[in-house]
C-alpha cells in the first residue's frame, strides 16, 4: 500500500440557505427530505455546474484539482495525490497532463479552433506539439462526427501518445488547403492522479459508497452534474445521524476508481452498498441500472424508490460497460454498486460533445435526482429487520388507537394496511424492504408503521 | 389452557334427499362428487340461507346461538360457550351482548327505523340507551352511506362503548329537526361467546379446517353463504371414508378465530390444510386467496380447481386484511389456509348493506362453490406419491390392455397421456398433484391413471 | 447382458466432395461450420433420403438390414443383430418380420393395392394369410383416414396379430361388393433385431447421444431425414478432435431404443447430453423439445442456437409422448436426452401418410438442419468455465491490443462487449454458454473473446 498524501483546502462553496436549512436538525434522512426545498436546492446545484463546466479537467492535473477544491467549501473533501507510476492492480497511475494552450491556425493565420474558447477542442492527454503542418498530413491529429456535423466531440488518448484537436465537421470540412500552424503547449511529466473523499461515520463501520468521475473537461451532464450531485449529498448528510458510514469519492473515470481500489482493498471490502452518480442533470427519465449482483439490497432499494416515484422510469441489468461500476463490480471485488443516472451514457444525442453544456442541465431535474438519491438512503438507513412481539393472532391494535373504533367499513387506509402487513410479514426473516415489496407500500408508509408498532411494544428490532 | 362447556344440543336441520343421497356410499369424494344432484343440493342450501338471514347475530349471544343451532340437524356440531373476561392473546373475551329492541321514534312519534324490521338498523354492540335526543345531537350516533344513499350499512362498535342507528342516507336526510326517542334496549353482560364445532375423523391426525364467521346479522352473502356451505360439507363427508381428519369451525369473525386458536393451540398445530369461507352465493366468479405461505398445498389445490373449472375465476395473494385468515396466517401460527369466496369482500356493492339480501345469493352458485369446494378436498385427499415400478423405459402398455392394439395414429387421446405422465413423473419425488400442474390434465384423469396403474401392478405408492 | 453379434459391412455410401472437404483439417466444430458448403451438402443428404424412401423398413428384417447398411459408406456404422425372444426390461424383441409381396386383388382380379408400389399400402407386421375375403368381411382390415380421403395412412400391428390393408379413403369407398383376393406373404419368425451404431471417441469417456429411428417404411421426412442427418453429423464428425464422446445410434424406435437401454446399461449412464433426431427436413421452424430434466446444458445450448439463428423456432418443455426421447427420458434414466426437429411429429398434415415423400424434404432445410446440430454441437463442446486472472478491476485491455487507442465514444462493439463480459463473469463459478446467455451474444462471439484473453493470459481454463 503506498502512503498517499492528503491536502485539505479551505474551499468557497459555502452553504447557502436552501439546502443547509435542512442540516440543522436531525431526524434521519425522512426529516431532511420533509424540510428540503427542491426547487432552491435544484437552483443552487445548477449554479454550481455553471460553475464547474469551464475547467478544462482531465484524469489529472490542475483542471481536476481546482475542479475538486470547488466542491470543497462546508464539505470536508479531502484531497489525495497518488504520484505518477503507482501501480495499481493491472494499471500503472499515469504522468500528470497539464494544458496551458491548445490553438490551431489556419493558412492565413486565423483561429480555427482554440481550447480556451472550449477546452473539448484539445484531444485529451495530447503530447506538445509545435509546428506547421499541411492540412492532408493534419487530417489524422483531427476529430469530428460526420453524423452530427454541427457538434465537436470529446475525444482522448490517455494510454497512446498523440497529439490532436476535436472541431466539428462542418469546420472541417471547410478547412482550405494549405499549411497549419499547430500550437499544443502541455506538459506530460511526473506528478500525481488526484482525487477527493468524504467520509461521514455512521453508527456501523458498513459503508455505503457514493463516487462520482470528475475527469471529463466541459461536459456538464457528463458529469459536473454527478459531482455536484454527489458534493451536495455529503452536505445533506453531515447534518444527519446516520447508520451507515457513507464514503464520497470524486475520482478520474476508469483509473481513479482503479487506484482507490488498489490503495483501498481494505476500505472497498467494508462498502455493503453503492452508487455511481452520473448524468443527473437531463431531461430525461431516471435509469437504474443494477449492480454485478442484480438483487442486491442497492438494487432493490432503487427499484423501490422509482417504482413509488410516480414518474417513468428504467429498470436495467448490469453489463460490464458504463462507468465505474465497471471496477466496483469487477469480479475480484463483485461489491454491491448500482448507477443511478437520468438517461444513461452514450443514449442522449449531446453525449460527448460541446452540446453537453449547463444548457442541458435542468434545475428541477438536479433536484428530482437528489430527491430519489435522498430516498434510497432512506430505505438503506432504515431497512430494519423487526420482530413481531405478538405473532399470535393480531394484537388489538383498536385499544391501543392504532385502529377506527367502528367496524364494518369496506377498506382499510393505507396507514392500517401498514401496520398489518407489519405485524404479518416482521417475524424476524425478513426486512422493512421486504414488506414494502410485498406490500406495495411505499417503505416510508411502512416504517411509520414499524415505528408506531415499536413504540406501542408491538414489535422489536431484531440484531441485524 | 381454559375449559370449555360443550353443549350439544340435537338441532331440526334434517339431513333431505338431495344431499343425503350422496352419503350413503363410500367411494371416497370422486363418488360424492358423481353422485351429487347440483340443483337440488343448491335449493336445499338457498332455503337454509333463507332461514338462517333475519336472525339477529353478533359475535356473542343468542342471535349467534339460535343460528348454530339452526345448522345442528342431522351434523355433529357441537357448541361451545367460553366465558366472558377469558383471555386470548391479546384479546379479552367481551361481555355478552343481546338485543331485545331496537327504535328510533321522530318528533311526532313515528318510526324511523326499528332492528325487529332489520337487524342492521342498530349499530352492533350498542349500549343500553333510552332517552330523548334531538336531531343535531342524534346526528352523531347516526351511520349512512352518501354514496349509496338508498342503503343502510351494517356497523358495530364491539371495542369502544356507544349507541346508534345505522338508516339510509336518503332517510337522513329527510328526517325533521326536533326531539327523537330512542329506545335501545340490549343488554351488555358477563356471559359467554358461543361457536360451533364439528370433527370428521380420518386414517389420519392431520386436520383439515374449514372455518366460517357466523357473527354478521342480516347479511345473506356475508357470510350465511358461507356458514351453510360449511355445514353442508360437513354434512356430506359424514359418509366418506377420508384420509385427513376434517375441523369445521362455526365461530364469530376476529374474536370467535383468536379464542378458538388460544384455547386450542395443540389441535391448530395439526391443521396442515384449510379454507376460510365466505361470500361464497354471489354471482361473481370464484376468487381464491392464498395462505400467507403462498404457495403450499392448499394454495396449488385451490389454483388447480379453479383452473380445470370452465370458467373465469382469480388467484390473489394473500394479504393481512380480509376475513379469519389474518388469524390462522398470523405468524406465530402461519397455518396453510386460504379463503375460497365468489366475489371478495368490500368489492361488491351490496357488501355490508341492507342490499346484501337472500336475493342477491343464488342456489346455482351456492351448488357451484360447494362443487369446488369438494374438487379442492377431492384434491388434498388423493394427492398421492407414488413410484412407477418399471421405472426403465416405458412398460409395454398394450399387453395390458391400456394401449390400443393399433399404432401409427397421430395423437394420443388424454386417458393415454395421463398413464405416460404418470409413468413419467411418479418417481417417488411429486406427489399427484405435481403431476397434474405438470401434464395440464385435471387431477381426476391423473389420479385416474394412477389407480389403473397401481392395478396393473405398475405403481406403488410411497409412505407419503 | 447378452452377447450380441456385431456385423460390419463396408457400404456403398462414399464420402463426396460437399461434405469430406470439410473433414480434413482438425480446427474443432467451428472450422467445420466454416467450412461447410451447406447448398452441396443439403443436395447429398436430399439424395440419400431418395434412395433410403422406398425399401420396407420395419421394427425388423431385411427392410431395416439394407437401409443401415446404405448409411455405412466412409461412416464406421457397426451393424448389431439382437435375437428374437430377448428381455430388454418390460419387453422381448419380437419375431423377425420380412414382407415378400403384399396384394389385394378385386372381384374381376385388378390389382387394388400393391406393397411392391408403396411399402404403406400392407399394415406392418401383417401375418401371412392367402384366401379369398367378401368386401363385408375385408373391411375390418382396411386402414384409410375419412379426414384425409386421398392419402394412404401408415399403421401397424407389432405386438397384436393381425394383417391388413391401407389405402386412400377415397378408394376405399369406391370398392365394389364381392370377392377379394388377399395375398399376403408375409414371415414372421425367428430372427433378430438390427440397429446401427457409431462411436466416435473424444478426450472425454462422456458421451453425446444422438439417436434416429430407422423403423419406418416409405415416409421420407420420418425419418429417412433424421437416418441421414444423424449419418451426415457423424461422417463430418470424424475429421474432428473431440471433447467428447459421440454415440449414433440408429434404431427401430420403441423396442430398439429400449433394447439398446437394457443391453448397454452402463454405456447409458456415461451419456451426458443427446438429441433424438427425426423430422429434419420439412419447411417448417425448428423445434426443440427440452428433456425431462427441463434445463439440462443440452437444453440450454439448443435454445441457445435456436435464438440466435436469426429464424423463427419454438421451444416446448418435455412431453412421454413423441420419439425414443420416452425412453432415454424414463426415470430410471432420466438422460439430459432433447429432441430436435423441425415440425413436430403429428403436426404436419402428412404425418405417417404416403404424402410424406421426398418432395416433402428440402435440401436447403436439411443442411440448415444440420447446421443447427452442428452450431449446438459446437456449445456442448466449447462450454469451458474459465476463470478471470485478473479479476480485480478491469485489466488494461488496450496495452494488450484488444481495445481501441482512442476513448470518448459512445458504444463498445460487439467484439470489446464480449472480451468485456467474459472477463466480469468467468470467476470459476459458470461456464460460457451462461456468459452467452447473460450477454445476449452469439456463443462463437463470446468463445472466441476468451480464447483471446487466454492467449493473453487473463484467463485460465478451469478443471471442469
Amino acid at each position: 500500500m503506498i502512503a498517499t498524501t492528503p491536502m485539505s483546502i479551505s474551499g468557497r462553496y459555502e452553504s447557502s440557505a436552501a439546502c443547509s436549512q435542512a442540516v440543522t436538525a436531525g431526524h434521519g434522512i425522512r426529516g431532511l427530505l420533509d424540510r428540503l426545498d427542491p426547487e432552491a436546492a435544484g437552483a443552487e446545484m445548477h449554479a454550481l455546474v455553471r460553475e464547474l463546466y469551464p475547467i478544462p479537467r482531465s484524469i489529472t492535473g490542475d483542471g481536476l484539482r481546482r475542479s475538486l477544491r470547488l466542491l470543497q467549501g462546508a464539505l470536508p473533501l479531502t484531497l489525495h495525490e497518488v504520484p505518477t507510476g503507482t501501480r495499481a492492480f493491472d494499471w500503472v497511475v499515469p504522468r500528470e497532463w497539464n494544458l496551458r494552450a491548445a490553438r490551431l491556425l489556419g493558412p492565413d493565420g486565423e483561429v480555427v479552433v482554440d481550447a480556451d474558447r472550449l477546452s473539448l477542442h484539445v484531444l485529451g492527454y495530447s503530447t506538445p506539439f509545435r509546428g506547421k503542418v499541411r492540412l492532408e498530413d493534419l487530417q489524422e491529429h483531427l476529430h469530428s462526427l460526420p453524423e452530427q456535423p454541427t457538434l465537436v466531440p470529446y475525444r482522448t488518448s490517455y494510454y497512446h501518445e498523440d497529439w490532436g484537436f476535436c472541431l466539428s465537421h462542418e469546420q472541417r470540412a471547410a478547412l482550405r488547403p494549405g499549411e497549419y500552424d499547430v500550437l499544443i503547449d502541455t506538459s506530460l511529466e511526473e506528478g500525481s492522479l488526484t482525487y477527493g473523499e468524504v467520509l461521514l461515520r455512521g453508527a456501523s463501520p458498513d459503508e455505503v459508497l457514493v463516487s462520482a468521475h470528475c475527469c471529463h473537461p466541459s461536459l456538464a451532464n457528463d458529469n459536473c452534474s454527478g459531482m455536484v450531485l454527489a458534493a451536495t449529498l455529503a452536505r445533506l448528510l453531515q447534518g444527519v445521524e446516520l447508520q451507515h458510514t457513507y464514503r464520497f469519492l470524486f475520482v478520474p473515470g476508469t483509473i481513479g476508481a482503479i487506484t482507490w481500489l488498489a490503495l483501498n482493498e481494505d476500505f472497498a471490502r467494508r462498502v455493503v452498498h453503492g452508487l455511481v452518480v452520473a448524468c443527473v442533470g437531463d431531461a430525461g427519465r431516471l435509469t437504474y441500472k443494477r449492480s454485478r449482483r442484480g438483487n442486491a439490497e442497492i438494487d432493490r432499494a432503487c427499484a423501490h424508490v422509482l417504482a413509488h416515484s410516480g414518474e417513468d422510469y428504467e429498470l436495467r441489468d448490469f453489463t460490464p460497460y458504463g462507468y465505474d461500476e465497471r471496477q466496483y463490480c469487477s469480479p475480484g471485488f463483485d461489491l454491491a454498486v448500482g448507477s443511478l443516472t437520468r438517461t444513461p451514457h452514450g443514449e442522449y444525442p449531446e453525449y460527448h460533445t460541446s452540446a453537453d453544456t449547463p444548457e442541458l442541465v435542468r434545475a428541477d431535474r438536479l433536484a428530482d435526482s437528489l430527491v430519489r438519491y435522498l430516498e434510497v438512503l432512506e430505505v438503506l438507513e432504515g431497512n430494519v429487520t423487526y420482530v413481531n412481539l405478538s405473532p399470535k393472532c393480531e394484537p388489538q391494535l383498536g385499544r391501543r388507537g392504532l385502529y377506527g373504533p367502528v367496524g364494518g367499513h369496506s377498506h382499510a387506509v393505507a396507514a392500517q394496511m401498514a401496520l398489518l402487513w407489519v405485524l404479518s410479514l416482521c417475524d424476524g426473516s425478513r426486512p422493512l424492504l421486504d414488506v414494502a415489496e410485498r406490500s406495495k407500500l411505499p417503505f416510508r408508509e411502512v416504517r411509520r408503521a414499524a415505528l408506531a408498532l415499536e413504540e406501542a411494544g408491538l414489535l422489536g428490532a431484531t440484531g441485524t
